[in-house]
């Protein structure tokens, strides 16, 4: 027996999920390691040596702890260069590619922290407003990303499918019980029916235990 | 005379600033094309053409225009590999350069946006409120890196200096009228000083007419 190259600390449905559908995807051996978030077991001393910032996913590569769920992806895609996810360095498209998983991991993916969290930006009296108002910033952030999947599509890139292509599709998902879920858009629509197409998409479902937004 | 590979849409001290610091540093032939944010020149239609998000930075990379500061920092360092600004894809650090390049672009940068434009996440009458709940999210950063640096500086990477130790540098820049800026972290302090004594730091900061936090 061989111990798995990576080990991943993830939650069902959590941001560990874009990376948990990577491994499937490249199809490389891993060990999964549940993280017992209602319990808070992410915010325990053995979970913050691995992860000082007491979230998920954290990807063990090696023997080395790593985390940020967008860096975990780039990591695999480019340690895995054969499965095409993500462009070569001299690539004309890599800078593209970049941009799309920094735009989604800068702009995107901390409106939804605000969404889920929304006491934490201005108190529990205000939690409500700061719902209301981060709403149409996430719904604008679909209105541009399915303006360029208009003019540029199907996928982030055009053409080719990558590993940006998934870390979208795992946010559009967070939007499922929002008044305008991301699947309002048809050009995200139609991108996300061609990933969950896939058949990682079902054992990743399988894994998490996972039915919503089948 | 020929074109520059690389035109840079800046406004002074704004996330621009570490993409023309990196573009000094590596000592490439670009132009500068300064956008008007105070009369809002970012949200008119001949910018949101280059970058529907209507914010600085844009970088135009032969022809081809590209948002997203981190992204491009990252471009750039990997564009220009004599520099040694970035490991190679395939040196065992280059996970975590990204690691924490993505930390800073997804649970550090977020904050400053509400630190900067409070009234943004729950309303103006709430401001006051917004800000106050995220200095000591922004407070828990700078500790969390500093512990990083204590244990494994002087350099995000170690021994040596990379891309992302700029980007964090201007990060701690945005802190500088704070209550408590990210210089009263010894580590992220001996951090700046090192940056802020390279001569790409003076020039920077001639070029943008900035005179605080030199």
């Amino acid at each position: 027996m061989t111990t798995p190259t990576y080990s991943l600390y993830y939650a069902p449905g959590a941001a560990s999920l874009v990376v948990h559908w990577l491994l499937l995807e490249l199809d490389v051996a891993h060990e999964l390691r549940l993280v017992d978030t209602k319990s808070g077991e992410q915010k325990r001393p053995e979970y913050l040596a691995l992860n000082p910032n007491g979230v998920v996913p954290t990807l063990v590569v090696d023997g080395q702890p790593l985390f940020e769920a967008a860096a975990l992806l780039m990591t695999l895609a480019d340690r895995h260069p054969r499965a095409g996810l993500a462009p070569a360095l001299d690539d004309p498209r890599r800078a593209h590619y970049q941009q799309w998983i920094f735009h989604l991991a800068n702009a995107v993916q901390p409106l939804f922290r605000i969404w889920w969290y929304p006491h934490e930006v201005a108190g529990i009296a205000h939690a409500d407003a700061a719902q209301a108002h981060v709403r149409p910033r996430i719904e604008a952030a679909w209105e541009r990303l399915d303006a360029h999947l208009a003019g540029n599509g199907p996928y982030l890139l055009g053409d080719t499918v990558s590993a940006a292509d998934f870390y979208l599709v795992m946010l559009m998902r967070w939007s499922r019980a929002m008044p305008k879920d991301a699947l309002q858009w048809p050009h995200l629509a139609a991108l996300a029916a061609k990933l969950k197409a896939r058949p990682s998409f079902k054992t990743l479902y399988e894994r998490e235990g996972l039915t919503e937004w089948a």
